[in-house]
């Protein structure tokens, strides 16, 4: 039926019976695709019936659905146009895996990052009544979202403007991870009793208490607070930001939903539904297991076997172990994750040391702040969160850890380009987001081996640091603890009186490799690790920039305010004019969705790249030997 | 009194109607102090007695206050031993207006943003109990400080953990200006009425309403709610999130905060007390205009005169008079402001144009992605937020506005050094952070009439724009609309063969003070107003950097990663070598408290320091005159 549809106009002419054939046939799509593409599958395997159901009473795009996060815009996706597409997902020129304005009208605006929905939303809203125009506008937010302070500085405005806006609440109980925090909690007492919870025990206790009017005080009420707590509305705390709350409305249950959604486009002011949804629903392995089906790659859809790339402990592996092995000698090392405990390779530590690990929700700013009063207090706090998101947190390293020196140690996952998510995901602003921060130490590890030392090394610092590594499976260079170095201390992995090549992290290998080459053309090319962006290693990078006519910097990372700038910087404030720099990074645009290796080869972020850039001429080949 | 008494010791030793003289003595010190040197005074008038109250109560420095925001910690500076240096406040080198640890053990967290405090305390009870120690924690907030989402990360963080910890919300109804928002009608409405708000109306309609257990539905839930959701506990929304809710308590009575604070002590888990201060208090000219007399320059006791400095209009005034006279040609121009409609000249436009005005409260991520929406259903949103509180807004930037190349116009007030406030709120990181912004266009005006200009180009242009511009008066300079220029077009002031000074925004100035003066010694340098930082006049730039020997870059910003950096990859990346470059900005650590001058004198970004720069000596003077 998928195929012959035209979408979404067709929703609207089918029964709920054929809607519920429908929301098999997706479901068995989604599945089949994602098991041989990846992407996230539990949270679209949730939101099928909702997703249908919005096309159903909506009329996008004249009415405004904006997904949060976006990763779970696949139905919609589907129902809007792009079926056929859809096996382009998350590839180079392909659908991308989030809402794009380009790709298509009814992708309102671009989510990758979370909690914006409420805020987009209410601009849409506020710019329909100026206009006005007439549609509606519709923010779909997940219970994890919700934790992020934006969402509630949106809750807080939208309350107090009163414009007509509906807010989805899909419910899922998790983000990513199990959610956690009070909001969760209150959501729970919703979810468990939708009408009074506990009112048979405390209602007719309540009733007794009743005083005449004029005789309440506090001390009366200090005392059936309990029982009143629980006798107030679910959603009390939406109610109380200006919302109307409607709930809980089962997510899996077309006609509930269509119901309630045709209930809510008749209110006036700001209305929030709370609808109840099922991770992975429809697809066992998932429900039983969401997170581990949140976001997948190829996988055996009878069995639910992910089909791992083999090779060597990935970065994000090698640093969980390390903090969980060196928690074990220090008890002032606590962990804080922003609801990726498993991404940012903290699991261990949590399972080892549940008293000193702490999962704030998607709260990337407070997880810093809260960072800042445990250093404070005298505690050594690593926060581990990927490059990208940790943009969120960017005022607060500034006045809550570099502000006052405190001993913070920030694990930037997913530096560089991430691959498959895209331009919302790419960690590729970090270098120049964080290198102006008065008194931050930033290194960047070569391999997982320079991770562990540099996170061994930061331990024993008393100051601020990051560590920036990538996404992905290390070089399967041993650990050890050997080969322990200074603070801003470079490393010359080769030397060479023609050029130098200071290639940052991982890309140091690609250096290497360059370097074979040009030998055997006879270019002698000296290669260097910096290790640290800040402070540079000044007399390594001098003495080489003072000693080669052509220097190439290489950098996982956009050009501008990067690696590349503190080395010109340095060049400047010295005085050295004569060496010829030539600098690999990425430009001056957001960088497009492809696999890590594409994306790198593109932006000459290879041997390949770096040789040309050497010799100014492309590669000649030796050997016939196939350039990655 | 107050000079007499070793504090904050001897305050557990007074009585309450000794407090009450103390009281008063501190009033009348502040308001004198405040009067001949300016600074924050009516927040810290609404807070003598919380001060008094928590220090007899608590025992600092092993009890940990601290106070959001900061700018109300005086009463707490003078009561822990800093009264006689309290006349150094906020100038160099003496007291800051802010707590610094540096400055005393009693100042437990350096604090000048807002919203950082419940963090911040969270992070240090929680380090308590993992330490085994025993003392308590109390964070100070304001109302308005509670709508950043970073407070709400936190009390949905500390209402889970249950750790102990004492929230005091100190509920002036106003942050700068009055608050906005849900959250504020929440508070009202307990402020309003600390019972039960509206119970003898309701409360008998509810009782015959109430069902029989099991018939309860949501049909009934919704007709009884009205009139349920005003009996409900003040401070539901608290509760709600996992706090207990004490309130509100009368701030100025010292007898009732010093009981509940000692209450607060014997409570178990996460407590907020709600305390209701006023704002100005003792001071009849700050009661009756809270925001006038919230930070002032020296002011006239008897009469409340503010000791406003003569000039022509400030950046700031000429920008909101520029906003407001567009909004009258074009409809779709709206402006947004987090709290700060007076502090970023947006009164005007408020007023003229309340309907397409948006104060969201301090809640500077959510005013860029809301601009995010508004941009995107076609209106020109303005964003008017000082550099220094734009950081927190760093990630909705990138995310929300430039990765859709969106019309946004950021007006960014306050950049560079801004005085006596200090280090957490100099403006000197925002090219630094807004540079590496791919699609993001970013103008800075050497004068008012060029801020005019500039915002006029921004308004035609259908992209993102960022135009910085600093604190305080503009130069004169007509204003007038003859001299517009395009997008990315530099201006050459006067030209030379000796050096090339490329000096950003008003500075261009001092570079042509020192241009005169190396005239009369024989040094001929062209002086350029760059105008873009991105994009860069490549061809002027070049021009210039291929014809002088020297070329000097003045900056009011760091000189990590901002102008003069975009300067150096330029010339990198087009193999210019020969020219030698100097770099005027600040330096790689935290810029401390001074005047404006004061500052740029201290580092070199005056006309004598431009004369040094491109001299390597000393200024000789001519005829005696003495440089500023």
């Amino acid at each position: 039926m998928l195929a012959d549809l035209k979408l979404p106009e067709d929703l609207k002419k089918l029964t709920f019976a054929e809607l519920e054939v429908l929301a098999k046939e997706i479901r068995e799509f989604l599945i089949e695709t994602i098991s041989t593409h990846g992407g996230h599958l539990a949270p679209n395997l949730g939101v099928v019936e909702l997703t249908i159901a919005l096309h159903k009473v909506f009329n996008s795009p004249v009415d405004k659905i904006i997904w949060d996060v976006g990763h779970q815009s696949y139905v919609h996706k589907i129902l809007t146009g792009r079926l056929e597409k859809f096996n382009t997902l998350r590839q180079r020129g392909g659908l991308s895996g989030f809402p794009k304005p380009e790709e298509s009208p009814h992708d309102v605006f671009a989510t990758g990052h979370s909690s914006t929905s409420i805020s987009v939303g209410l601009g849409l809203a506020i710019a329909r009544e100026l206009r006005g125009e007439h549609h509606k506008v519709i923010s779909v937010i997940g219970d994890g979202s919700l934790t992020g302070g934006l969402a509630f500085e949106a809750l807080n405005n939208a309350g107090h403007l009163k414009t007509n806006l509906i807010v989805v609440l899909n419910d899922n109980e998790m983000s990513i991870a199990p959610n956690v925090g009070a909001l969760s909690t209150h959501l729970s007492r919703a979810r468990i009793n939708p009408t009074l919870y506990k009112m048979k025990e405390d209602f007719e206790q309540f009733i007794q208490k009743i005083p005449k009017v004029g005789e309440t005080t506090f001390r009366y009420l200090d005392k059936i607070k309990d029982s009143l707590k629980y006798l107030v509305i679910p959603g009390i705390l939406f109610e109380e930001l200006g919302f109307t709350y409607v709930g809980p409305v089962d997510g899996h249950n077309l006609r509930q939903l269509t119901q309630t959604l045709v209930e809510a486009t008749r209110h006036q002011g700001p209305i929030l539904i709370h609808v109840l949804t099922k991770k992975g629903k429809g697809y066992r392995p998932a429900e039983d297991n969401p997170c581990k089906y949140h976001g997948v790659p190829k996988f055996e859809v009878s069995t639910g076997q992910l089909q791992i790339t083999p090779g060597p402990p990935t970065y994000t592996e090698v640093f969980g172990a390390t903090l969980t092995e060196a928690a074990a000698a220090d008890q002032r090392i606590v962990a804080i994750t922003a609801a990726m405990t498993q991404g940012t390779g903290l699991k261990g530590f949590a399972q080892t040391y549940p008293e000193r690990f702490f999962d704030v929700g998607i709260a990337e700013g407070h997880a810093v702040t809260l960072a800042g009063g445990l250093a404070r207090a005298g505690l050594k706090p690593v926060v581990a969160i990927y490059s990208t998101f940790l943009q969120r947190a960017f005022d607060q390293i500034i006045h809550d850890v570099c502000l006052q020196g405190l001993p913070v140690i920030f694990a930037v996952d997913r530096a560089g380009v991430v691959g498959e998510d895209g331009p919302t995901h790419h960690g590729v602003f970090d270098l120049a987001y964080l290198r102006m921060m008065p008194g931050l130490t930033i290194m960047v590890p070569r391999d997982e081996n320079e991770l562990r030392q540099m996170f061994l090394l930061a331990l024993q610092m008393d100051k601020p640091v990051a560590i920036r590594y990538p996404r992905g499976h290390g070089t399967g260079r041993k650990l050890s603890t050997v080969e322990a170095f200074n603070l801003g201390e470079a490393e010359v992995l080769r030397t060479g009186e023609h050029a130098a090549i200071l290639a940052l992290g991982p890309l140091v290998q690609r250096a290497e490799e360059a370097a074979d080459r040009l030998q055997a053309a006879g270019i002698h090319s000296a290669v260097i690790n910096p290790r640290f962006v800040k402070p540079l290693d000044k007399k390594t990078i001098l003495y080489w920039a003072r000693r080669v006519p052509h220097l190439i910097t290489v950098e996982d990372h956009v050009l501008t305010g990067g690696f590349s700038s503190a080395v010109l910087e340095l060049l400047a404030d010295e005085g050295i004019r004569k060496v010829q720099i030539s600098r690999l990074g990425y430009p001056d645009h957001f960088i497009e969705t492809g696999t890590i290796p594409e994306l790198h080869s593109v932006y000459d972020l290879t041997a390949e790249g770096i040789y040309r850039s050497v010799t100014g001429r492309p590669l000649t080949l030796v050997g016939g030997d196939k350039w990655k």
